[in-house]
């Protein structure tokens, strides 16, 4: 694609997602979006096959995003394992709590919303979910290599469960307006699933 | 209400909830459900102010049944609190094996829809999410008290952990159309939250 036509596809699907985390997918018009790029809904078609094509898109948008701004994290050389995850739980706690607790988990969000009605997105969903898992477990395993945690603990189903009650304490947040549930949630993940005091900063 | 308008009214809020729980609220237009009643779309607003005013009846109709289904297995005498809180989760997860992994709890599912664009639906979701979490915290205090789980836990705490870790689960349940998510939280909410293994049937 030329670099205009990239760059105007990027933006619509920059807006997409702004308004798609904060309205819901199958709530969101394509003519709402592209009011707010400025691009007559003509083009929509030329760069996307139809609104799930589009929905698909935005999802491989938010993963991108939010898995750079986790990987940012759990990278961190020469920090412990136990004190990457909680900076990981930290981070986002922080950026929900900026957006004064809503929103939510665009991967929650759209596995609820679109789990049951397209098999295209639930498929992408499944994998997003697992990516998720996947950087927790290796965390997980990396803990109990260095003795963090106990080799007692199934890496695997413990991170996916982790992600779990992470998505279910998003919702909590969502309707309480209260970021309670997200430090309760960091806290009872350590001190009760990894049966760990929280890590201290220092 | 006259007996007629009360059963149509009735009628209306259960095809809705039908509708709803699987396609979403915003998703689900007010035609499509009268259609299936039968009901022109005037009367309506006969019954409810407007959309979100039904939709807020329909929640309580969610919470309602939802939570006969789940006092009545919370409720089983001389059966002890961990293995009611089993068969709790149990009956539910067999509810969703039963429905093909779909669907998903109505009160997660309208928390993540709705929690950022009506502060009513907000409201009652929060005081749904409560009513769950008490339920869990009434087992956990009671299994203290015999004995079944560490005086150490904080019951309050720890059941809005277990409503948020099974609310999770039904997202990855949703996606992966697999029961295995349900399962692994259960087992994981004994054996790791609760540091007891699940309790025997017999």
């Amino acid at each position: 694609m030329a670099k205009t036509a990239e760059n105007t596809r990027e933006r619509i699907i920059e807006a997409g997602a702004r308004i798609i985390h904060k309205n819901g997918f199958n709530n969101t018009g394509i003519k709402e979006i592209l009011d707010e790029v400025g691009v007559p809904k003509g083009s929509f078609y030329f760069y996307f096959k139809n609104k799930e094509d589009f929905g698909l898109q935005v999802l491989e948008h938010f993963t991108a995003r939010f898995g750079a701004m986790a990987r940012e994290v759990i990278e961190q050389p020469g920090v412990s394992p136990l004190l990457r995850l909680k900076r990981l739980q930290r981070s986002f706690r922080d950026f929900f709590e900026a957006q004064h607790c809503t929103l939510g988990c665009p991967v929650g969000n759209l596995a609820q919303e679109m789990g049951d009605l397209s098999p295209a997105f639930a498929e992408r969903l499944s994998t997003a979910v697992d990516a998720m898992a996947a950087m927790y477990r290796g965390l997980l395993v990396e803990a109990q290599r260095v003795g963090e945690i106990s080799r007692d603990i199934d890496a695997r189903e413990t991170a996916y469960f982790i992600v779990a009650g992470w998505h279910g304490a998003l919702l909590q947040m969502k309707v309480k307006k209260d970021i309670g549930p997200l430090d309760h949630c960091l806290r009872l993940t350590f001190e009760r699933v990894l049966g760990v005091p929280v890590p201290d900063e220092d």
